[in-house]
């Protein structure tokens, strides 16, 4: 994945290939499929537009999971991880997703702060799949500045 | 829905408005949550880019019911029942779907053909939330001028 992973990884984050079938009326993209060994359940899909330079952290949701991959445009995701017991505590994960090169999924997994920045001239659009559907009870948030998280955002 | 619907409806086919979350970092865009009504089951959810002018069009699933929409740009989507004993066999339905005023989610049952072309000025991008995993021996394609259906492609 070359210079992919610019940070040490976290544990539950997956990232997996996806691909692209290139065609001249305009690409097809894949995201997940039932039959794959990361899909738990289905709760909803959506998206979330990300306009360039815009930050949208932190976030932690404490039992749903999410799938997240970049159709158009290119953000940086950073996801942070403060779980009591986790081998990764402290461990900071940021990398960037989206199109032509770093067309992935991320899996991530309930507890784990996250964000993201959008990239590029353009907005950029986030598309997400979740196991649970979306419940504002069940996540929490934080200010993108906040001196919890050892994380800076591009100004 | 005004002028959304251009043509006489077709059978099974349902048009469900979704709901924008604006927010001056980008915008939230729903599509389908398990727990609608609209729901049946997850197969797999995948995009299918397509750019200006271009017509990727006509196909027909035999068992897959299809939920699309159009998170980014905007398409002409046609489809055509041409089901045995349908009530309305030789419809052909037509709409336009994408964004800011025609963001909806559209449910294609199986058997019926469906073809799309990209509007405006940049390529728009379809979102597909199947009920089956894709599997290229149960669909059918038809050349996007085939006479057998009654609807011109604009040029």
């Amino acid at each position: 994945m070359g210079d992919f992973l610019k940070s040490p990884s976290v544990d539950g984050v997956v990232i997996s290939p996806l691909k692209i079938i290139t065609d001249e009326r305009g690409s097809v993209l894949h995201m997940l499929k039932s039959t794959e060994s990361l899909f738990d359940k289905f709760g909803e899909v959506y998206f979330s537009e990300i306009l360039s330079g815009a930050v949208k952290a932190w976030k932690k949701n404490k039992k749903l999971s999410q799938n997240l991959t970049v159709p158009v445009g290119m953000i940086n995701l950073a996801i942070y991880d403060d779980r009591r017991n986790s081998r990764t505590r402290g461990n900071l994960f940021d990398c960037l997703l989206g199109r032509p090169d770093h067309y992935y999924l991320i899996h991530i997994p309930p507890l784990l702060w996250y964000g993201f920045q959008g990239l590029g001239n353009t907005p950029s659009l986030v598309a997400n799949c979740t196991n649970l559907s979306h419940d504002p009870s069940e996540s929490e948030k934080m200010h993108p500045e906040s001196e919890f998280i050892p994380y800076n955002w591009a100004s």
